[in-house]
């Protein structure tokens, strides 16, 4: 699947999710970020309560990420209607717009909006990357489809009683320990850096080790280390990008650039790794052995390198509301059986439109396993009856928090 | 300086070359390679004894390594016809097509042409890269600006009795240890690899270390045993490329390609390098530590990734001609003293159009030192008091060659 944010391909899947709302009799409200919110009356007024996620996907992703959870919002509101289900307060599906930040660079942004984090004007001024139209920009895209909204877009204008979203697990948990069901209690705190490690290029053949300055086995140690170091915590640590330059066979690097993203359950972990790691890097550059963990002994002490760092986003840990996470519990174990192995306590690992929702409204995830734990990619598969068992329980966590809010007179 | 293989600016210094050997009645020759060969008449018939190297470079290089030498042999010439000295032999100048590699990329193409160790066909059919005009060759821009010669570029063509190249260390040595002359025995072996490294991208947020296979992790831990490995066997190990894929901050890497430089003075060395980085990568990409250096510890295991190697290219220790090495050490010795401590006996790190000589003449060359061994870069410098010792030196040595073999009745 190939849907980026705001492009033609988005507004079709846009249109069918309007139409279908309609022919099901929901009111529909797009706002200012192109968020689309399908509302079915309840028996009395009051903020409905939302399933949700998004419709847009990476470049060359897969056909469940998102759109499972917008799709089975959809779903859930055709199996109320066909079985004339009657609901206390309103319940909703929201598409949530530029999720994947793929095509513009800021992910979940529209949630990010809606939730006061992040400024519309800042949102709408945001450019396309690398997809060959590099004047677009969210505002000239939301327009040019037909989906730059009235509605302001926030929590005021447009409030929730509550976010629940389905989605794919994005790894391999659930698979591997044979679950159906990820209870998601909230979302590992992140921190992602840029790191440079400036030494000095210099010939391969012709410089000594001791006279070396050798920017890339600084970086190949400080990989090697940040991996042990974070496992001693508790925590991940992981490169996804490294630059080497000048790039060549016979050329000693001598700047090499590489992210770093640091997750755990907990701000303090995410915080103890930095430090551990700000320190353990210096030494590193400088050619010394950093003590602690494991490290490679023996080698002759290069010359030194200089290791910088910059914070590029910095994403405390979530917790979920427990009453959300409650009612996905009840409802997954109405779904599977409540004396079965078929259900998990876990965290979401990445992001997703529920955390910012969380800042704003009771918020809860359901995960189902997905093939191998492969997402953003072409091979991301959920079996169909899976997507059945989610399906299943999201609309009984729906349900349940309807009738919550009864009980306690919300 | 950017003065690319057979550009307009190389047409510019070939033509400056040809008509200063020509003012100081100089025979000249150009091959079919475009090499150009200044020829000064000595009392008898006979190959010359030769001193040059190159006066192409990188695109962003500097304005000594190559140029040195031939500048240097321009001045011997001068200095010969100043001093109307007389030599037994021709003695002459010669100016190498495409040492760099840089614009059409093989390095020491036309040496290796005139070698008869790289056909003359591939030679001129290979094709510039990276510089803008794809469809250039080395025969189209030969004839374009006018140096695709007649001569047929081969050693039998056109024999050498000796071949002495000037030329800057490229490394640090020499300046770090206060010296001024490198005589030098011959070049380092080298071996050059592509290690790609193939494991399986995966979300960083929702994978946990035991379940990534992680080719990043891999590569960083094979640079490093690299370093440690060879450090060990007195050899050199470097990676200067490193590419990663799919290259995203959120995602663990699933493919990474490297390359390795394995040098050391003596092939078997190479040899025993290469074998214990195949069995110790093979072990890393299956998440075991190899043992023999000291390697990181405690790490959960994870998946594992594969490792596959190719050799690009095998070149062996090269010996040069003990004569030219005498040759080289008197008159070094003539020109700083025989009793003080700024010589030094030393290797290649680098290749260079002598080792293509080597396998068909007499050979041996001179190193004078370059500031903190900067090469490939227009920082390159030596200073021009050490520029003098090296064109003294070199006189010195073709002198002494042209002497022995007089002497020897060759």
């Amino acid at each position: 699947m190939s849907r980026l944010a705001l492009s033609d391909a988005d507004k079709e899947a846009r249109d069918w999710f309007i139409e279908t709302a309609k022919a099901r009799n929901c009111s529909t409200t797009v706002d200012a970020m192109g968020n689309i919110f399908a509302v079915r009356p309840g028996r009395r007024q009051g903020p409905p309560t939302f399933a949700g996620s998004h419709l847009d996907t990476q470049p060359a992703g897969g056909r469940y990420d998102g759109i499972l959870g917008v799709t089975s919002g959809i779903e859930m509101i055709q199996v109320l209607d066909d079985h004339w289900v009657e609901t206390e307060f309103p319940v909703g599906v929201v598409n949530w717009t530029n999720e994947e930040g793929a095509r513009f660079p800021i992910s979940m942004l529209a949630s990010g909006v809606w939730a006061g984090e992040i400024p519309l004007s800042h949102a709408h001024e945001l450019r396309e990357v690398g997809h060959g139209n590099a004047g677009a920009t969210v505002a000239s895209e939301l327009a040019r489809i037909g989906y730059l909204g009235s509605t302001p877009c926030s929590h005021e204008a447009t409030p929730m009683a509550a976010h629940f979203e389905l989605h794919i697990e994005q790894g391999p948990t659930l698979e591997s320990t044979s679950r159906k069901v990820g209870i998601v209690h909230g979302a590992q705190a992140y921190r992602w850096f840029t790191i440079e490690v400036t030494g000095r290029a210099a010939h391969t053949g012709a410089t000594s080790f001791a006279h070396r300055a050798d920017a890339l086995l600084a970086a190949a140690r400080m990989v090697s280390y940040a991996r042990a170091a974070a496992e001693k915590h508790g925590a991940l640590a992981s490169t996804g990008i490294m630059n080497v330059e000048p790039g060549s066979t016979n050329t000693v690097p001598g700047h090499v650039k590489f992210s770093l993203d640091v997750r755990a359950a907990k701000d303090h972990i995410v915080d103890a790794v930095e430090e551990e790691l700000r320190n353990a890097f210096s030494a590193i550059a400088k050619g010394e052995m950093p003590s602690g963990v494991g490290m490679m002994q023996d080698a002759e002490k290069g010359k030194p390198c200089i290791v910088e760092w910059t914070t590029d986003s910095n994403s405390p840990a979530i917790d979920f509301h427990e009453d959300c996470i409650s009612c996905v519990r009840k409802s997954a174990e109405a779904t599977v059986g409540d004396e079965t192995d078929l259900t998990m306590d876990m965290r979401s690992g990445a992001g997703h439109d529920s955390v910012y929702a969380s800042r704003q409204c009771p918020t809860s995830m359901i995960f189902v396993p997905c093939k191998d734990g492969v997402s953003h990619n072409p091979e991301e598969y959920t079996a169909p009856e899976d997507c059945a068992i989610g399906a299943q329980v999201l609309l009984g966590a729906v349900l349940r928090f309807d009738r919550l809010r009864a009980r306690r007179g919300w």
